[in-house]
């Protein structure tokens, strides 16, 4: 069994005391029942991740000892997701899977089909961090409140792609759109389930940075369409092609 | 808002009449609240899709008027998903993101450190049902008892490739280690939570048909991985890339 590996934003160095608030504390103490002496994982974006020490088992404030470095930070690539909010448990699906699979930012949109109006901030971070520990990210994503689309939309910078996954049209199947335009920043955009209204598909498009693309020829839930767009990004643009990214 | 759309294993043809069971009465009737006259869409794999239109909107046994073919059927590639089962949440995920991600074939297998060791067909097989409505498949996915790996090994076919999802080895990303193996049969292997043992990662790369793949530096969850694997291999060699399938 591999030790567990926590978030920690403190900065992480040899002999450094780390105390744990009460949430983590539980969870290592009363949940994983870890005792004094035991190992743990320490991380964050800026100094990477650490071996601990367990110096008090305490259910409320437990103390860990940082040790050794054991690997360097490593970024994600500068890869947004903008999606319309769906259902709770979807919405919970999005936010663990874009985590998972290496989104640098994960951004909320409110567009005309959208049936959730807000978004729990408190809730996505709890499930972004619970993600980045489990994946063996380094950083957090960084969570934006829901914003309407057509703000997002006005004064979106041309230096990042666009992706629009547009089932409604005539959009060349993304691998094949992604082929074309070559780029080191990007955004994922997916919309409601009811879709886009053809007046918020005439505006994306109209955006020079924008491109549409298809995920096939069955129409897909929401949180899936995340999961494979994602990953076909992924794989073709950003790290799953075997370099690493260097950190900012 | 679109019709609502449902698998009906009765021959679709004109002007045949089709009682609904009592669940899918109540779906229309009560939950849809659709009335006499109102349309809905049938389908399966050999008649395609029709619309049909709602003779007696009985809440027990309504029935349905075929009318007229909207579609012809199309099948999905030949492609099969072999994954260990996870906590039910995350199986109930992986059945109907494999449909929606256009798997022929779902067949559990049980390895070494799988965790749950039965899965529930009938379960799986409403999840396989409702997700094919939803994603305009015309046929539902193949769905098979979960067996022992090692059984699934011995005697696996040489004229179908065995993706394999390793994240602990020396893999090729999944991009390029598909480019060099280019095949029309295919299955994709997910392991469980705490990966393969040693001994069934060697039994599975000693096969003459198996490639090891890797899907980028963290480490997925399992049913993450399984959305991921499909959706490359729908990808690159699948029907995202605009043809549609013929069936058999």
């Amino acid at each position: 069994m591999t030790d567990p590996r926590l978030y920690c934003q403190t900065a992480l160095s040899p002999a450094a005391e780390i105390k744990l608030g009460r949430d983590e504390s539980h969870y290592l103490v009363s949940v994983m029942r870890r005792k004094v002496g035991d190992k743990v994982r320490l991380f964050n974006a800026q100094d990477g991740e650490w071996e601990a020490e367990l110096g008090a088992a305490d259910r409320k404030g437990a103390i860990l000892i940082v040790q050794t470095k054991l690997r360097a930070a490593q970024g994600v690539p500068d890869l947004d997701l903008l999606f319309a909010p769906v259902r709770k448990n979807r919405t919970d699906f999005i936010v663990e899977k874009a985590t998972e699979l290496g989104v640098r930012r994960i951004r909320p949109v409110l567009t005309r089909r959208t049936i959730a109006d807000k978004v729990r901030i408190d809730r996505m971070s709890a499930l972004a961090r619970e993600a980045s520990e489990q994946t063996e990210r380094f950083d957090l994503p960084e969570l934006f409140e829901a914003r309407k689309l057509m703000a997002v939309l006005d004064g979106w910078p041309d230096d990042r792609l666009l992706i629009f996954c547009d089932e409604a049209g005539d959009a060349l199947p993304m691998r094949d759109a992604l082929k074309a335009r070559v780029t080191d920043k990007a955004a994922i955009l997916i919309g409601p389930e009811g879709g886009f209204t053809p007046e918020e598909r005439e505006l994306i498009r109209s955006l020079p940075s924008a491109i549409p693309v298809s995920l096939g020829p069955r129409i897909l839930r929401a949180d899936t369409a995340v999961a494979a767009a994602l990953s076909l990004w992924q794989s073709q643009c950003g790290d799953w092609s075997g370099g690493a990214q260097p950190r900012e």
